[in-house]
């Protein structure tokens, strides 16, 4: 229990704040020893939620630059939108690492954020500093970050399912769609009409077509891959379950490619990535990745038409958040990279 | 369409309110002529629920007497607690028919409604000129109503699913227990941690174990079908699904009785009820009821505890509010009891 | 009571055959008088389905031609795959209308079918003189038919949701995608892993991808409307809801045009028709239109990729099978076409 | 990873097994080595449950005595009903330690068996041998048994809800009543249509009320615990989430005794054990412990009545079941009793 990684999240209380919890409840090598939510200060965890009595048994604090920086060797962030930007400049200044769970320090190119975000970024050297925490395609800087920006959920799953079809150029890259479908918590535990049961169950819909912030994302990392500039069409919707993002993104081939080379080409772009399951035949379901840290992926080629059809499955808490900064933190400290996170999900 | 029966809704924006507009859209001797929401004045009804597009193309009003009394015959009062007192005994006063479905003009004691709601009760004289809206044991009195206290959802299940049993003497008065189970929509749409999809879903609880106030209107119905004082528990639960009451009730029966014979006993009682069916055999479920004004009841006899278990159900929105509200209007007016409600439920 | 339309169900225990005796159940100018049901011979339906006990208490009975053909003007015939080509030929000779719910009359050539269906037509002169009933679409022809081939419940969502972009000629035909989710409804009453509670709850998946039969039903129809041969890509999901249908719909467009100007040209091509809503502003959910014979259609367009996106809505069992099938009925028999199907979806 | 225990699972493809094969895969002191499967042999299990890819690579093979006695340890038999009473006597004779999820071996007396299985046991030698694996109450033969009868997952969860009341004596035994509700995977994956999404979702119902056979079971293990003959009533319902058991217990007292004073007692009788955890305040959820091997129990005093009401809540699967197999299984083998099974349930 000696040299573990000192673990604080500030914003515990919500969805992904307490999913980092219960993950690093039962990390091997860290041990969490702040944790802060501004609405329930004073209040166990536990109290808030009693799955983790006799688990996580700390108590919710004030934010303090200071605390966080005597108490924690790494800080996760997972403000509401906005607040993070006021408090990880300090922390950054502190010393401590920083893992954001934000949008705002996902950016290469402050432009894109502000046109996207319609706001100002208020720390732009240190979006300048941050890395992009998707380890499959940034794993090398990520070990050597101070201040990792943590992929989106719909992010993380689309990318993933996209990034070695067009780093082969195997594709026309002009008709490029993502039909995105999510889970009801990738919309945090914030109340709103659009999320009271009795709208959501036995209900399905579309939500922000053309302007959802994260095709913005999805486009700046598969124009890295690609060597050109991707705009694409992303296509949120909401349905009745609370874990899972599955994404069917579609594709015009420019040559033709069997299902078998698709397969070993994905694998071949995978290779020795721990969480990545490439699917020889049948496809991904969301269920098959729900409380664990894989991304599924399977193909379907339609000869008829010359189009690949790809479907991607994270679940969106895990992979889509806390799994994936804890993949960030375990690379970060030298740890083994599926350190606490490599388990499978629980299916049922 | 002559000698329409002339609806007002108050509250037509909650939960209850939208299913009165959706029966009234389609019944045969009504017409809805006045729709109040404060929160949605001068928005169609069906901007707000656009189910109702094409249907229901009023416009939300604020509340207003006067309107009230020149434009409705009747008016439903679905209001959020504690408004329905203000503006009831106006409407009184003006002459309108009310049914109202809230807890206030539920009660034939004042002491027991400020007991169980812990406020003073502001218009007593009302409270006596109401008439409980149950008709399978009002019916007469509801006739002549010009006030109409609307049974709650997990009341008029458990109601009747009781009242032959205390009816007929056959069971110790001391020992009811009643495990009761509802949808969500009960709860109505207003805004709570406790109602947001992700925490309802997969997720079932027991919440205001012997403090409900429903608890007051069971025990005051069944003391007198009884002719005694009736206390007993009543225990309620909420489970993931949408619509749906269902009471598992517990009695020691003082007789031995053979389950024929308990069929017997109540569909004597119940002859010529057009929405009660009992089960000669099986059991009821929720979705046996869904979307229609039916209470379905069965029975199982434990013969090695000489224990009677009777299982009722109803929609909470229909037979357990709106469907019975608009009985009670049928039977207001003189129409068909069946009126408008007469639809067998979705089941799918 | 005199003239009502004396109606068969063959098939009615499955999902599309009970739907369709609970529509008839309240229809004002119908009514049901021969039910068939292979498995349930000598039960009552509401044995089968409870809640229709007390509104429908027909008793289950074999198929008979000769009884058809003296009880019934009509009979629905919602059978197995396969089962309906064996009955269909014999009932026509006998002079019954037919409506069929299968895929087996929805075609125009013979050879779609085959390909499609990977078997033999065994009745392709019934083929030749079968209607498709999409009202929208055939209305005049279905007046005058004696078979009709109901469309299925994807084809529905999915031509009506396109058909007046092609018809228009404004988007590029060979990138037509149509991203589909299904509740779960749609795969019927059989049994099967997939269908369990405990998998698909919280789980969703893509299914067929590039070889569902309703893809063909589809480009048929949009050929016809676009006086070009179509080909697209058809995807369906499966999502963990009881009923609806939800088209997520791409294309191209080869014009700059307006939000406005697809709202005016939607609303000019389904002028007058009692089941289509067109969406000014906003887009349509599953449970706007569930339980009830509505399709609901809305728009974004994306100007800076140049692309549509349309967003369709259908009940499945309801516009997409049950519902559909009356309102070929009434158009059959000169009745109101929205008689018996005209009431609001039940939203929650 | 020397002197790992080698676990067989027999039946590894029923939600149990597949429960148990997750768990032993993240258990530190346990390996798989031997899963059947008569209906997948040859198959990998992460062919059936692909949300085991890369975690649990195994074959299913056929049943084979030999191959179990030289391969494993311990043998979890997860068999559908009936299939166990076969091969269990002959793994005994081959000296493997048996933990046996089936009701088979649960029973002190024979008789009771009998009765409440409606068959003959065919094993009644072993029957005596065997203990019941409900470590809170039979720790110490445990650790000492050859064959464990794993307890079924209602009774768990009753057993521990009533078993401190019973043993202090405070309750009139003769009023007794578990109101319990299951989630659907209680059922197992066996297909019937009362498991089809369609029958489930948004549905809830009662069943097999006064007959379930957990009754025996909780009256043989209160019984025990009362020092005299108990019997209840045991109402089982079914209602719309894939895990969890609930149970809602009434009991009338016989002195007057504080909410503090029941929270104290329950706490003094489950001193140290680790998965019981005691509401102080509050009651238990479903989805508290649902993903876990906790037990959560809280209490309702109602005063008006003199009974108290106590709710407890497992997860069916984990501490219903493979969870709590493998807490015997720890103990069996001087493991720390928590290994493998100490995490936090997942919330949502």
């Amino acid at each position: 229990m000696e040299n573990q990684v000192r673990v604080g999240i500030l914003g515990v209380t919500g969805y992904a704040g307490v999913e980092l919890a219960r993950i690093i409840s039962s990390h091997p090598n860290a041990k969490l020893t702040y944790i802060v939510s501004h609405s329930y200060v004073g209040q166990k965890l536990s109290e808030v939620y009693p799955h983790l009595q006799n688990v996580v048994d700390l108590t919710c604090e004030e934010l303090d630059v200071k605390t966080a920086q005597q108490r924690c060797d790494v800080v996760f962030t997972a403000l509401p939108h906005g607040a993070s930007k006021e408090v990880i400049p300090a922390l950054y200044e502190a010393g401590v690492k920083i893992i954001d769970l934000s949008g705002d320090f996902r950016y290469n190119d402050i432009r894109v954020y502000e046109q996207w975000y319609h706001q100002e970024h208020t720390a732009p050297e240190l979006l300048e500093k941050s890395v992009y925490g998707l380890p499959e395609l940034h794993r090398a800087e990520i070990k050597k970050a101070d201040l990792i920006g943590n992929p989106g959920c719909y992010t993380t799953c689309s990318i993933l399912g996209l990034a070695p079809l067009l780093s082969a150029k195997i594709c026309d890259t002009k008709n490029i769609i993502i039909d995105a479908k999510s889970g009801v918590s990738g919309a945090g535990r914030g109340l709103g009409i659009d999320y009271h049961f009795c709208e959501c169950t036995e209900n399905m819909k579309a939500y922000k077509l053309a302007t959802h912030r994260h095709t913005s994302e999805i486009e700046q990392e598969l124009s890295l891959v690609a060597g050109e500039t991707i705009m694409l069409s992303f296509s949120p919707h909401l349905v009745p379950m609370k874990r899972g993002i599955f994404a069917t993104s579609y594709a015009n081939l420019n040559k033709s490619i069997s299902h078998q080379e698709v397969v070993s080409l994905y694998q071949e772009f995978y290779k020795g990535e721990p969480f990545v399951r490439i699917y020889e035949s049948g496809l991904p379901e969301s269920n098959h990745v729900a409380g664990s840290n894989f991304v599924d992926i399977g193909f379907c080629i339609d000869e008829r038409l010359n189009r690949i059809i790809i479907v991607s499955a994270i679940d969106n808490l895990f992979k889509g958040a806390a799994g994936q900064a804890v993949q960030n933190m375990n690379l970060l400290f030298g740890l083994e990279e599926t350190a606490g996170i490599s388990a499978a999900g629980y299916y049922l």
